[in-house]
């Protein structure tokens, strides 16, 4: 598979969230020698009342349970919306590989916005980042949702 | 109950923490209209293999669960150091009113180091914050930790 068909699953994730009244986020968790999808998810936060359920940090649960070991090096995160800081901080602990991201957050991201997680001294991994892998389709799922939102 | 009887009971949690092997941070979760404790927990991440198992995500999950949404606003929390940006960026979805922590982390803290998460432009919800409450102990907690393990 390449790189924008785990995005795609990534983006089909997000839009299934959507509709579940989500901010339609959504994420895969790939296993980076085989290729193949450890898990997907979208996020999860109205559903369950939790609000650490973004994409990403379900997946970061599910691989390290998978694998039954915290650091998932092997591992590499596709996630529609540049993540939080919360969700930046958590991809770091768990040493994913690479994270590749769809639309940029400027109000609310942590990757290349705000604190920057990965750029700071006190961060003890950084994944390589590849941001904007189909900006446009995930970037116009965020503003129509918000746009029915209103 | 006072200031001080919480981080007490936080680092209880943090001293059971360190006897099961993990990182010495405890925490407690406490309703600050009724002073109640809601939840207490100590990090996690040895125990389940996960790395997001701080203390605060532990609190912050039951927390959610136990009032049936996501926004704990009336809450306060305890904890025995300064939060990760993890944990951060955690805390202020939460929208916990205040955060108590006892040692400063300047290798892996969020709010007072490094990305320092609630000082950014990027964070919509910025608890109050008291550092350093029962800093002595909590500290040489951690440090005594560390030094058995080299």
């Amino acid at each position: 598979m390449e790189d924008k068909s785990y995005m795609d699953h990534a983006y089909k994730q997000a839009h299934a969230a959507g509709l579940r009244g989500e901010v339609p986020v959504g994420a895969v968790l790939v296993d980076a020698s085989s290729g193949a999808i450890i898990s997907a998810a979208g996020n999860r936060v109205e559903e369950t009342g939790d609000p650490t359920g973004h994409a990403e940090m379900i997946l970061i649960q599910e691989g390290a349970r998978k694998f039954g070991r915290p650091r998932l090096t092997a591992c590499d995160l596709y996630v529609t919306l540049e993540p939080c800081p919360m969700c930046a901080a958590a991809i770091s602990f768990a040493r994913i590989r690479r994270l590749y991201f769809g639309a940029y957050d400027p109000k609310s991201g942590g990757v290349d916005h705000g604190p920057r997680v990965f750029q700071q001294s006190t961060c003890h991994h950084k994944p390589e980042v590849v941001g904007g892998l189909d900006e446009t389709r995930c970037s116009e799922l965020l503003q129509s949702f918000f746009r029915e939102l209103r």
